[in-house]
């Protein structure tokens, strides 16, 4: 058996990057960026107000009420094109570019519009409401850099600096196969004694969030024949559902080992989910997830996630997050453990309490669950208040 | 004004939730239920066990060694269709149903395995590694309620239920329209003293992500003429981009009064974001979102998520973290105050600090920003270590 942490680090060695891709901006939320994205051009490209109302030479408005001329507007989009000289005012709106000759703007609540002058009841200082050019990011500075993934803020920046489309790694595509003879789909005539595919369900969604391209390569029965067919996929990662139990184990290694499957590792010190096979089948890497649903899910997170996001390029870390225990926790065993738990926020603090039932078959427990509690191997008994480590389950 | 609260229930208070429809398991991730969806049988349907071993009479297993005889094998899939009598063992795999007569599983490392017969060398107590039938589930039971958002965990539970299809909230349709003529998109040539359109490619993302279709109108001139064209548009939903300021809200009201739009509320006492347009168009709420990127982000955040959320027949409250302040914060104004920010876990707590610059026009924060600190109207100052309440930014 090897540390979980032995095993993702394992696993993210044997992968490489997807290649890069140009996508246009409207689809680049969510992708990772191959190459930095730099802006095209000063933001704002000029000096503009911030406000609605009047630009002015500040020194024009030392003595108040100050008359001045208006000369003419610079709404945004329509630039006044003259030059303001002294006694003179602009009337200006929040965006506009503030006119050559003027170095405040006074905002229309300090003023009072006359037939062709403004009275300005305010003093103004220098700069005041105007917003310098490149006040926000400057002519080809990194808006976001190779490796980050990109928000709907990132693209809402990128879109301002111009940036029309952007060099993306390409999704990564994640075929996945559920193995065992128990199985059916949901709606189809159910086997004797048999159970419904279901952690498939919840893997093709969570592939998708974290990136990669999920391609359902269906259930396959538990012959040696059916199996070693789950070595034609193509794809940039092979995930099996089931098959990587001690019987199971033998039957994947005599399906798969004639196909070239190199197997890495396949015990991990965990729970739920030891049993977890990683090799390489062919060029391809293959992740054999637990056949449970829980530990299937559970894994998925901590192992096809961090895979995912290293084949996008970006940073594989995950933050642990520190809550407050509610309920004792046990003593630990030497295998690293991951309790469904649920979150709440007490008096502002974020507090944390396992379910009494970790059976790691019942998906009813992981659905209700917010929160993975993280125990490390040979943790000593937790009291009520400590604190402890969790993984937010977020989808 | 109104406070952001009153702002954020007379906008719930207008909208009614679309129509159920009916999706494959496959695509109900991320959706809102209609209706509950209930289990089609119990899981597991027949106790099974838990472990790879042999079922047993745990009465059979207190003299020991003892040694039992092999009758049949119950693999996951394929049942053992007969009886287990005294002194009679069956191989079973993890999943595999427990056949009638036993009452409790000897895990494969408890046991030597002989030609016909199992020598057992630990005592079983009755129950033993079996999951009884209905453990996870029981027929008929509620596998999510009307109302929940599916997360993948849902989708999968809900397969294991054999639930083949679900009854879902329309993804309901938000049009949004940029107003400006200061505006081109990325790529496009540049208006004089221009700027880019850019907070549409950022709302378009977060539209998806909150359960919304976006619908991007377009980018229209700054004339009453062309922002009536608006009112065309058929949407669950009209979203304006700018026009809400004094002088737009005007242009606004004069281009849409004709078209019918009675206007609710347009000034809401927060920054970012003061000016915001909500009344009804015809029988369509419209929200007019400020012009100045970051304010139209966040109070997209603010009103238009909770607006998807409640179209969807959702929960529309919103959970407010608290965090510890890095620096400190000097006391508010009487506008409720979201101020761009950043946390991050020091020795497991999460602690926040807000960035220097506020500007509202400036994206290059926003981005860089993972949390909003909310500062309630007349807030006192408050410093370093003071706890305050944050919003995280999600997407």
């Amino acid at each position: 058996m090897i540390s979980v942490a032995e095993a993702e680090a394992r696993i993210i060695a044997a992968l490489r990057t997807t290649d890069a891709e140009t996508v246009a901006i409207a689809e680049a939320a969510g992708r990772v960026l191959a190459a930095a994205a730099t802006a095209k051009f000063d933001q704002p490209p000029a000096p503009v107000s911030a406000m609605d109302g009047y630009a002015v030479r500040a020194d024009d408005t030392t003595g108040l009420p100050a008359s001045l001329r208006v000369i003419g507007a610079s709404p945004a989009g329509h630039p006044f094109n003259g030059n303001l000289n002294e006694g003179e005012a602009v009337r200006i709106f929040t965006g506009g570019v503030v006119p050559s000759g003027a170095d405040a703007i006074v905002i229309q609540e300090d003023t009072e519009a006359r037939a062709d002058s403004v009275l300005i009841k305010s003093a103004a200082k220098p700069g005041q409401h105007i917003r310098k050019a490149g006040l926000d990011f400057a002519k080809d500075s990194v808006l976001a850099a190779a490796g980050k993934r990109l928000t709907a803020r990132d693209v809402a920046l990128l879109a301002a600096g111009d940036v029309a489309s952007v060099s993306v790694h390409r999704k990564p595509v994640i075929a996945f196969a559920a193995t065992g003879d128990e199985l059916s789909r949901p709606g189809e005539a159910r086997k004797q004694g048999g159970i419904v595919a279901s952690s498939g369900y919840g893997l093709a969604e969570m592939i998708t969030r974290w990136g990669g391209e999920a391609h359902d390569l269906g259930i396959f029965p538990d012959t040696a024949e059916a199996i070693a067919r789950i070595a034609d996929a193509d794809a940039d990662l092979i995930v099996t559902l089931g098959g990587a139990s001690v019987g199971d184990h033998d039957l994947v290694q005599k399906a798969l080992g004639p196909k070239g499957f190199a197997l890495d590792f396949w015990k991990i010190a965990m729970r739920p989910g030891k049993p977890l096979i990683f090799g390489m089948l062919g060029g391809t890497p293959l992740l054999g997830l637990p056949g449970n649903p829980v530990s299937s899910l559970v894994c998925a997170m901590l192992f096809l996630r961090p895979a995912i996001t290293a084949l996008l390029g970006a940073d594989t870390k995950a933050e642990l997050r520190a809550a407050t225990l509610i309920r004792d926790l046990p003593a630990n065993d030497q295998r690293q453990d991951y309790l469904r738990a649920r979150t709440e926020v007490r008096d502002g603090k974020l507090c944390v309490e396992a379910f009494m039932i970790q059976d790691s078959s019942m998906l009813s427990i992981l659905a209700k669950a917010n929160a993975l509690i993280v125990r490390p191997p040979n943790a000593s008994a937790a009291k009520a208040g400590d604190q402890v480590d969790i993984l937010p389950l977020e989808l």
